[in-house]
């Protein structure tokens, strides 16, 4: 028969799945074991391009929302993923909210489109894959015998991660320093008030050797971090108050840098414009993760050549991990030469 | 022989050309019927890039400064292509100034690039072709009757641009306007002096018809030109005072736009990421161009769909073109789907 053959579009799936922590994670109070993600994959002639939406609980997604998102979603009426800008256009118009269900779609977009040309986004973006750094590795919070153990467990890391914002933050500090002289990255979350004690701490941090500081105090006081920016020591990091591209040019003059996470984000195209936006900005770039698999980590890890700090092990933390991609070697980051975002599919 | 073999590196390769004008090129004050460019080659294990400077000689390049530029870099120490923001950084770091023939090297390791991957640019940075603007084209300084018989073949285009700056601006806008209604675009290439009467004048040409008006007093009269933003009818678009990513910033707040040129800003590159960050700074993007071939021309057509216009007539101009690329079509700009800019040598 003659004619033309209708072009055929974009076929997106996704399925629920559940990540088991290696450790009980414990975060500004709370505990869990578990974190819901949604693994997706667009279908497109063939290839398969994959993808995750990470959703702590705290951060308001679920598999239900994620569900129900990407359900509304007709990627069927593209039938060219080279539209990228066009695609997540439509996807992000689709609702307010669901970043992390829309990462799971960049995600896998990304993944395919970098299948399509053969290449993995580090080269399409034209990084060099030696610039990745060091990524740190997360200490919980603890009784101390448990961080010191876990501060030994970490020895295949270059750089610790902490979270703060309790009474016992000095004791944490000197605990992982009764056992380790490596460099710390300190995750404040929040949970400190008052901006005079917070420079003090920054002193004293750096003289316990930490790196900097994320996310400080309540994301709403924007003078006191700027305060305290101008003040501390040590590089003050936006996280919490710096959810996607619109919040980095309010960062300038607030922080010393940011924290880049695709779930919070919507995915690696709105990462890299927020990492090219803040290195204009003089903004330092971090990039960092939730609990996830080896996929939203391979993701972000593409970005990493451009960020000054990585802190992508959130599946090093799971005990299920369903894919293989980039690996930790000698505690810095390694890129492959494998397209789109590099994984394979655990067998 | 066993053991490996050494990668090989990048190849490059330049050649004086002479660009043939249609038209003798009056531009305040000063005519010319030639533009020298340099024509660069990039080869790469069979593959070849193509890439292009163009020197207006009032720009302050030529064929020994570019020659000299080019000739002193080492691209052989690169044996892989996709690092390519370490081969422009290479590249720009080798001596100060030189932005065509910086240029030059990027167009054609993008063309490499593409072409390596199969796709053209303006996909790889996820574009809708249709997005592509309308292009202008250039109607030269003349005699009233030239410029009128100019006008009348410029009938293929939808948008008409002219070069003002003189005691003769109205009567020049009249002369257009006795023979088309087409919407026209107003370069005065600095050379207005006096704010108040700079803005009387926005007001006329909106009167007439005029969609925006590129580089209206001097550039070093930023206070001016804030000025005048605020308060003209139309928009002020930097064109000058806009040569590179780090001028940018700066425009925010003093024009309402800039004019992004691949000969100013070293290459597809920073012209990509002046665009994004245009777009976050709410500043409206134009993409230009000197008299040059279809080469760069094509280049810079590829970023054109983040343009909200496009004056890409440079290779339109000239009688000797050696090569073939995007096409302007009922006077829009015209993306097909090869690899990298998408050139053909002609026969």
């Amino acid at each position: 028969m003659k004619g033309k053959i209708a072009a055929q579009g974009l076929k997106l799936s996704f399925k629920p799945y559940h990540l088991q922590l290696k450790h009980v994670f414990t975060l500004s109070g709370s505990s869990r074991t578990t974190t819901p993600v949604m693994l997706t994959k667009i279908e497109y002639q063939g290839l398969t391009g994959f993808g995750e939406a990470s959703m702590p609980p705290y951060l308001g997604e679920s598999h239900e929302t994620a569900g129900r998102f990407l359900s509304s979603l007709n990627l069927s009426q593209f039938s060219d993923p080279f539209r990228i800008e066009e695609i997540l256009e439509y996807t992000d118009n689709a609702a307010p909210g669901n970043t992390a269900a829309k990462a799971s779609v960049d995600i896998a977009l990304h993944d395919l489109v970098g299948k399509i040309v053969g290449k993995p986004w580090y080269k399409i973006w034209g990084f060099s894959p030696e610039n990745t750094p060091d990524t740190s590795f997360t200490i919980g919070i603890d009784k101390s015998e448990m961080i010191r153990q876990k501060t030994l467990e970490a020895s295949p890391y270059n750089i610790l991660k902490v979270k703060l914002g309790s009474a016992d933050d000095r004791q944490i500090i000197k605990t992982i320093r009764s056992v380790s002289a490596k460099p710390v990255c300190v995750d404040v979350n929040q949970g400190w008030s008052d901006r005079s004690e917070a420079l003090e701490m920054t002193h004293w941090l750096k003289e316990m050797g930490v790196l900097f500081v994320e996310q400080p105090l309540p994301k709403e006081k924007i003078d006191d971090h700027a305060w305290l920016t101008e003040r501390s020591p040590l590089p003050i990091i936006g996280d919490e108050a710096i959810q996607r591209h619109a919040d980095v040019k309010s960062a300038a003059g607030v922080y010393s840098g940011i924290n880049i996470k695709l779930m919070k984000c919507t995915g690696m195209r709105e990462a890299h414009r927020m990492a090219e936006l803040a290195r204009a900005s003089n903004l330092l770039v971090m990039i960092g993760c939730m609990t996830e698999t080896s996929c939203a980590i391979s993701a972000a890890a593409q970005l990493s050549p451009r960020a000054k700090w990585a802190d992508l092990d959130g599946n090093l933390l799971i005990s299920n991990d369903p894919f293989e991609g980039v690996k930790i070697i000698n505690g810095k980051i390694m890129l492959f030469d494998k397209p789109g975002i590099g994984l394979n599919e655990k067998g």
